[in-house]
């Protein structure tokens, strides 16, 4: 038997294999949302757990299907570029590409959950999500990845896989939210000195750490969506051509990280804090998220290493200088840490990656401007429109209470009374975690 | 360097692709185990919780096991194709079609362990998985996917990854099993009135869930099998020509699953239950299942907000007029949403998928009547048996002190004392979660 | 539009395809961090808990980067082949491999925390942490995957996928250095019998027990890391040509090893202890992985009900007759489990792949004793040199009191007292798993 050429075509072969990898990575994405649900609801007390990962189930929820009916349009609106696939006239396998481009959309939404865990009405924080996913965050990939519109002096604003997009905008997004709502209550004292209120369980905090870090080889491995490419009608690696690169240097910065907040905090107090590695780690992934693909390795490590290191730094900053009650500490992992690694690009890439160190560092700052602003203050319109209309956040019995059964009608864990929350019960037991609606009331 | 054509082998070129993208979905779908047991697990009190976990692991162990020593054949037998590992003289790459059949089978098998929970004796429920694996399940498949026996006026009934197959087939058969061994003690009151029994912990069961979807995305996209097919002798795409429809259908309903849940439980009594949110996401999962690759996008918006609607609906129903104690509402959501989903399959097609709506619609009754039918005869059946036997429930001693300790001697919490399992044990700690078997007795 | 042969190049194919397998694989094989971090979490006292996964997440962190920097380059230096990425000048794509060797080894190295638990410093588990991935595994790898230098009469030493090379080095060094570390206080009394110090959540164990299957089919089956290989300018399928095997026979081998030990743990204490039937599972992991590729499917069953039911009795002879405290029984499960499977080779090995049973033996024995007595040697130095310095071990207060709150100034559950726990901090709530690293200190 043989075989002529066209037997193989190389536009077939390229798109199956593309598409395989493509939904794979979306897969892993996707299950970030565990992860952050974990790592939230092991930072906050046991009497808001229940909230925080309600939260986290609508933000995908709600925020999928309102970027496939709304968001990803006004993307490829502002982008000049892309696929509205509600009323778009896409072929099926169009949705590949939406649904990569979903999870990312969903992984800048949930961010903002950690910030104004504690004290923020369900409603209000739905209400937010719903524009970001409609309007916030595709204004920002419209410019951006869509619409490459920002650049200076030749030099085009690089972000691989969104560490200032995605990262930088969730928790920029997420410190203005924590700023308007206003700290929870007992996090200041009246002299203005902050208490620790220590989350419920480190255990489902780092579970949530390494779960995120397993997604997140995809959310920046994955970023090298193709596979393969034709190239005068040839077959040929496309992003793959050095996906090494963004795996090693991923590899190395979230390995970095880790080790750098953790060292910071050693120095700091004598003791190497689990929940400043588990951090760490983190910050050192969102680090390197904008620059995976030309890192050198010495670049991965300091650029981990500095963004783990300024974690317990800039979260002093934050709660010791700008009194901002950002409960799960969004802004040092994800917004100062993809501000920093977006700004180090030129000065840790691999030699003939940028033309002009200055201009490339310029553009950078352009786009990281940009996003920053915009996010600043279209977050801050919500929460200040919601605020004036008394729908932001509980009331003080609600809070006092705890969300989970204020909001939601639930306790967390019936069987293991936390100390606040027997408390603030009374020794009544709510009806909690039912698996009916109604039986009790009706 | 020149090639000849015959060179890439379209047949290799598939072969080896296909290979990778069935290992892939099949560990997804495995991974899966890990969801349920953290669902059920924390659906359960705590002095049940070892009990739960120990019939996931034994559901897999036993299960995969058997299915591999006689389900499959089974399979096989009945429906006229496919691969009896054992005993046929297959190519060892036949042991993925196998391994991916077999993730399916497993995934009916534990649906069960959920609706028996708290009650059944653990050798009762190894025995019914033996069962399951070994004839219940395989002469499912049997007569549809390895068969194709059921179509009327020339549709086929059509269960693209298993909503009615696996899903239906498992919620029914918990149903059942729930209805034949009876409720947990106290769960009904003297006037048949129910009582509320909170599960122990709402963060593994949303954990759970959350894995559960990273699963049900191999289980799903990945029924998509075919990466390519050689057509003509050349390569072309398999079932990945539509794979993307697959892939938002199955996000649409799961994300409208959840709004549909918290919606009805927030209009039944004020509040968003964070479990009815879990569970409708799940649902609406279910619901999409056997129809993701025929779906619309407004009728994944229906099939998946449906699916969540009726979970409040039908638990209440099962539980308030049914009087069946269906611990972990494995009907509601895997069930009814699975039998939901089958048969709105004509009305929500994309044009050209269906010749007559009516026939279409009465191939699928047929299908969900014949494995209805089927399930809840043997199901029954076993489950009788065991029960007349005396071995079907552990003695209410056994039932009040919890099944860790009764049937694995062990307690899951040693250090939290649950307020119930410390009344039981009346302060006698059990040697719990030991790492020994016996230094203590011996 | 025609093609001719050029324009899909085999080689392209297989590089792209290629990286893409190993790539899925080695994120899989990362996820088993969190498997690992789990599976301790759940076998340690809540007091312990941070510190056992604070040791994980530094164990990824530190020793990735020490193998990246040093480890890969000294097994290149003894085995004569690899890559040593951070001096080397390989192409971008080269990272590819290193990681995918780095997975494993870093799987080796997180072994060992859970058997010197509880009482070891937190800077003595990192020395020797540094010191396994830098020198004593890559000199493991040395002279056998990477310089196949053991052989006996025409027969290589045989490890497919490090059931002796990973597992059964890292089970061997756990139980040197619990051996030189000396048991927990309180696990032994005067008269040398012991006492079992049950783990604070078999939930969190399960847990990672079954995330450490899911990414155990990346170890095993990923192992068969060439989908396709060019033989002769053809494309051919590599490992993949049997790659149905390694899935088949690593399914069979868990699914018997959880069943093996569960029966055998019902045999001796009349339960079905859950933490054994979990470890079984892993311990017939680890019994096939040596030999998945070669394995009959009875032979499966074979070997992975012997490494289940091996698994209480090697426990027991461990701690009562050794009295080595090994916390999270690593010897059983990763030791002795992997060197009965790389024993086993030759008599469970499919048709034709053995020339000499006896030869091929032999030089199994060979490989084991040399990897098991340079892990001994080296930990052993390691270990007996950190406790002469007074290194090794926290003082009987800090053990007493906990290493998470002596070690990392946290405490793991600040809402759910513990019995030690509380007992040991005398009503003192310590700063725990603070956000912060100075607000209250500074």
């Amino acid at each position: 038997m043989s075989y002529t050429a066209l037997q193989v075509d190389p536009t077939v072969l390229a798109e199956g294999v593309n598409l395989m990898w493509v939904l794979v990575v979306s897969f892993l994405i996707f299950f970030m949302h565990a992860g952050f649900a974990m790592l939230e609801a092991g930072q906050v007390r046991s009497k808001n757990v229940a909230n925080q990962l309600t939260k986290n189930l609508l933000t995908w929820s709600v925020g999928v299907t309102v970027f496939f009916l709304i968001g990803s349009g006004i993307s490829s609106l502002v982008g000049g570029s892309g696929f509205s696939p509600a009323f778009g006239a896409g072929a099926a396998n169009d949705y590949v590409g939406w649904l990569f481009g979903a999870v990312f959309a969903m992984t800048a939404a949930t961010i903002v959950s950690g910030a104004v865990a504690g004290r923020a009405k369900l409603r209000a924080y739905i209400t937010y999500t719903f524009l970001l996913a409609a309007v916030i965050y595709p204004v920002v990939t419209g410019i951006t990845w869509a619409g490459a519109y920002i650049s200076f002096g030749g030099e085009a604003f690089h972000d691989f896989a969104g560490g200032m997009i995605v990262h930088g905008m969730g928790g920029i997004a997420g410190l203005t939210a924590a700023y308007v709502l206003g700290p929870r209550m007992g996090r200041y004292n009246e002299d203005g000195s902050a208490n620790v209120i220590p989350g419920h369980s480190l255990t489902f905090a780092v579970l949530g750490t390494l779960i995120l870090a397993f997604g997140w080889y995809g959310f920046n491995v994955g970023t090298a969506a193709t596979v393969f490419v034709v190239e005068d009608g040839s077959l040929a690696l496309g992003a793959f051509a050095t996906v090494g690169r963004v795996a090693m240097t991923t590899t190395i910065a979230m390995a970095c990280g880790a080790m750098g907040a953790g060292l910071v905090a050693w120095l700091k107090t004598g003791k190497v804090d689990t929940l400043y590695v588990a951090n760490g780690l983190l910050a050192g992934l969102v680090g390197i998220t904008a620059i995976p693909d030309t890192t050198t390795w010495w670049g991965a490590i300091i650029v981990g290493g500095l963004a783990g290191g300024q974690l317990p730094v800039v979260f002093s900053f934050i709660e010791n200088r700008m009194k901002i009650d950002d409960v799960c500490a969004v802004f040092p992992v994800h917004g100062s840490a993809g501000v920093l690694g977006t700004l180090l690009f030129p000065f840790v890439a691999t030699s003939g990656t940028v033309g002009s160190v200055i201009n490339a560092f310029i553009a950078q700052l352009i786009g990281v401007a940009a996003i920053a602003g915009w996010t600043i203050v279209a977050t801050g319109v919500v929460w200040y429109a919601l605020k004036a209309a008394g729908q932001a956040r509980v009331t003080p019995e609600h809070e006092q209470e705890g969300l989970d059964v204020s909001e939601h009608g639930v306790e967390t864990y019936p069987e293991f009374g936390g100390g606040e929350s027997v408390v603030a019960d009374g020794g009544k037991v709510s009806p909690s975690m039912r698996t009916d609606g109604g039986s009790q009331d009706d």
